[in-house]
């Protein structure tokens, strides 16, 4: 259990960076601040709100979390006071959100797991969980999601998600593995984003 | 007991408001019928669904509420033949769905009181019961939610919540919190259109 | 049971042939790899879905259904790798997704009468079961849903299902019943796409 410390706090900053990333992409939409949280809220809990759902987790696990509302509200309401201020630390966002993402992968493939969903369905319950409240964020800001169109970022989650399998089969321990396997999620993302890499497109885009 | 046949006319007005401003929605974006139809649901009902689908009230509401689904329809039907008309009556459905703003919040908080959750949870709770109907319809129509950038509308919902807790504390007979701050709702609604009062934005929009 | 092998074999065609329309939408859009199997997925089983999300039928149906998966997998790659060769056959595509309208409106309707909602709401849960997928793609693709504004694509599911229950009431036999409603969906389909029919606007479309 050495990294429960660890991972929560990890949790808090990953939370809050979704928050924060949902805060902007509100403001430059130029929504009013109840518009602000709301997008705030469904970037940093939508992704796992929608897991909840499908695999009938219920009262979804936000209503049930204070520490999650609170780290979002706090994340809504300083990101319209500090705006400019944020904006200086946008590369330490990036790297908490980087973070959330390998974590939040993680905890959704651990939850599909205790189901006993098949590998591939626990991948893919991990990757919503970690991916699809940017999603809802872009469709209630009325853009197709980013997620669809950018670099490297499911696909770092479906990675991770994979080798967590492997480390599995080989029976490392747990919390090493969850340990690596975030961190392994953060560094592609990091040098997804370093190299600018996408996807390659298997049909031609014409 | 006094208020029950006042609220259960209240709901009916509200759930025809919600339904008739879908459908009007709808008609602007020159939807086919079958769309003025599914537009005037999920206004309607789209907030209470939401609602239940994450505490887990299944099967959702309206699939076992007949009345809310006739309610609906004769709303829908009623807004094709007769647009025109209903046009004159602008000032009213706007009074029943500022009616309905109020009625749909403090059923949505009573519902997550009976489920124990925080104060802060319940009144979260309400409001998406009472506001995100209105969000949907507008994600379907592929226009960025009105209720993130327009006058105060949530705003009325979370403070009329704020009251009802309160009333709970000083222990105010019940009836008479809800019947009070149904008409707080449907007053600050009122005053924020006429005054076109807005959030203040925290946040310089460029 | 004559025919399970029958429904099997449409339910495969069916998924096919809207995980390919999902994935043709997205390549229009110029989504990447990632993004056409999203779309993909959510075109074949979003409406079933949305079904099993109303009705707390959970986990939802695709997390344990793994031909499902691996038949919308092996669809969006295929897309991507062959769209020329798959646009010539849109014709054929097109007749398989007539078919998944027919099957999934039946089975969407099976499944509420077990949960004996009322005629209406059975109706309504096999249409949303049918066409759903196709209103969540669009969304997602930033595009106000092809059936809100189309010739009579769910208006086939509802007179599919209004005769469905036409034959339970003079007890028809089950399967024929079935495959008798499957069909004349099926039937609507093609004639209303032939002649572009589409519903008469009741109200005025300025």
């Amino acid at each position: 259990m050495f990294n429960t410390g660890f991972l929560y706090i990890i949790e808090i900053l990953g939370t809050f960076s979704f928050a924060v990333s949902g805060a902007f992409f509100a403001m430059e939409k130029k929504l009013d601040p109840f518009g602000v949280i709301i997008l705030a809220f469904v970037t940093a809990i939508g992704g796992g709100t929608l897991r909840d759902l499908m695999i009938g987790n219920l009262p979804v696990g936000w209503l049930q979390n204070e520490t999650a509302s609170i780290t979002i509200s706090i994340a809504a309401i300083g990101s319209m006071f500090f705006e400019a201020r944020l904006r200086q630390f946008t590369t330490t966002l990036f790297l908490f959100d980087a973070l959330g993402l390998g974590l939040f992968t993680i905890v959704g493939i651990e939850m599909a797991i205790k189901l006993q969903f098949s590998t591939g369905v626990c991948i893919a319950i991990g990757t919503i969980t970690a991916s699809f409240g940017g999603v809802i964020r872009d469709v209630l800001l009325n853009n197709v999601p980013l997620v669809f169109r950018k670099e490297i970022y499911a696909m770092a989650s479906i990675i991770g998600g994979l080798v967590y399998f492997l480390f599995r089969k080989i029976q490392l321990d747990e919390d090493v593995a969850k340990v690596v396997c975030i961190l392994l999620i953060f560094a592609i993302r990091l040098i997804a984003v370093k190299y600018r890499l996408g996807l390659p497109a298997f049909y031609e885009k014409k």
